[in-house]
């Protein structure tokens, strides 16, 4: 009895995972039961190895596992450039690229007056303290292409104008976007910041 | 550096279970990480536990944490009908539906020429057993209306034929469907079967 209910209350955890909903949650927990030795207990054991060591970055708020992550520990991102992103998703997504040598900033969200999130709770009086101290020469604004991304990034801009060069990401065609299926915005924007080839 | 490796690892594993990509397993690694007290460490707990007790009723197939599970255990649904599924998801299911009071049989996996599959890796011979010892009456195949499913059905309908009465589940309208939005099949299966009202 205890047993089903324990296998019950695994879905229900599962099931409030991002991505994944009550039905895709049962049918992972059944995945997970067929394959208990190489899957279940495995993932169960991982899930707590990390759990114990993950923390975030005092520095830079990056996922890691002492007080300061690789990439703030490492001298060869000493570049003077911060590159300010929302989420801890975006970092991985940027180092996935391998385009940018610095460090980052992540902020934890984006500024709503809806959600009640206002500067303090988005590590930005931390951003401004970092620019102040660690002799910052850019600061690279990469947040999202939405209203609430924008909007923090104009915030941004407003408390460290004068202290540093700031930029922000390109805006334009993506690489293999096709010109038919983009969005009317995006195709102005491109046209307002063409290239001379 | 080795805590890294660490939420690296956990994203491959999470990427490997049904209806989660490396794209999905990262965000709901990151989400874990951010609420791991609440989210993370009661999920690996959980998931130990399940690890722990989790295997097949000797029975019928099912997931339980002891030799027979509940619905084998219980007397009230010792009526003599057998429900055969194909997995546990489907008897999940059918319990959900609640109409059934009777015992099941999970096959684990339907006939497959392609995959080798046959009928001793499908506890077909298991089938056959119970229903010459528990004095069953009636065998319901609750098989997926598809080419493989159906194909193990007559399989087993074959297996069983004189010994007990054998039924499929009706096909025809979903409750809530529209025709426009029904397949050929299902509409000529429907008005074959039609009923007087």
């Amino acid at each position: 009895m205890d047993g089903t209910r324990d296998i019950e209350a695994l879905i229900e955890m599962m099931a409030r995972l991002p991505g994944l909903g009550p039905r895709s949650a049962r049918r992972a927990v059944l995945q997970m039961i067929r394959k208990r030795g190489q899957l279940l207990a495995p993932l169960a054991e991982q899930m707590s190895k990390v759990a114990a060591t993950a923390r975030e970055c005092l520095r830079c708020g990056n996922v890691c596992t002492s007080d300061l992550c690789e990439i703030c520990l490492s001298d060869k991102r000493a570049t003077g450039e911060i590159c300010v992103v929302q989420d801890v998703g975006d970092l991985w997504a940027m180092e996935r690229g391998g385009a940018f040598a610095g460090r980052y900033h992540v902020l934890g969200g984006t500024l709503s007056a809806l959600d009640d999130i206002g500067p303090e709770d988005l590590r930005i009086p931390q951003l401004v303290t970092r620019v102040r101290e660690e002799g910052v020469s850019e600061v690279i604004l990469a947040l999202n292409a939405t209203v609430d991304g924008q909007t923090t990034a104009h915030y941004i801009a407003d408390q460290l104008e004068g202290q540093v060069r700031l930029t922000s990401l390109a805006q334009g065609v993506p690489i293999g976007g096709e010109l038919d299926y983009l969005d009317d915005g995006t195709i102005s924007a491109a046209l307002r910041a063409r290239k001379s080839i």
